[in-house]
């Protein structure tokens, strides 16, 4: 059996991922893998995403340049969840610019962003080739 | 509008929730939480998630003593995901007595079990008032 068959995928076929900056700790980004794109990731080291706007493979950093190299891959118990270890190109996850994607926190009834605008999304993206 | 609107519920009301260990930056647990939950979350301080498979509410720890006091919530930028900042009572997050739910790591191609039982299940449900 595949270590891949014990990924307990969910009704989608997906499971849920997190990513986490190895140097930090600071949890970067959420986002869903399906069964090709967690292969991939193992293979190349870098993480792979499936959008499930886009419903498509999605290399994270394909554009941006952000990508994320992956140290270590680790499987819960059964909360259908993969944890990325990563080493965050750029040090920028977020598309908004941001290092985290979770860069609002909840103060007295308020999400209140926290985090600075490290780059210009429109410099991120701007320029497709 | 509430802050709880802004939330980016799912097709089942759900979230996605991240637990993260306050003093060692370990990802414990991956959750779900629909609207009471997260609400109950915030009121009382402790982790509060829905249980998909009983269908029900769950206080994190409330049979086995291991509750997760919140300090801080915070959300993501799209991704359909909310992180916690907890401390966890007992150092146990996992449901097999261990400290994270994410004790398997994937090495060569094998699902290799990387933590230690700090207690035994048995003991830490066994006993129910």
């Amino acid at each position: 059996m595949s270590w891949l068959d014990e990924v307990p995928w969910n009704e989608h076929d997906l499971v849920a991922v997190v990513a986490q900056e190895f140097s930090s700790g600071r949890v970067l980004t959420v986002a869903w893998m399906n069964r090709e794109a967690l292969e991939k990731t193992v293979a190349t080291r870098e993480a792979v995403y499936w959008s499930r706007s886009r419903k498509k493979l999605w290399r994270k950093g394909e554009e941006s340049g952000h990508v994320q190299r992956v140290r270590e891959v680790r499987l819960d118990c059964d909360a259908d969840a993969v944890l990325l270890s990563v080493e965050q190109e750029g040090g920028i996850a977020c598309h908004t610019g941001r290092e985290s994607c979770f860069f609002r926190r909840l103060d007295d009834g308020k999400w209140v962003t926290t985090d600075p605008v490290l780059k210009d999304p429109a410099a991120m993206y701007g320029k497709k080739k």
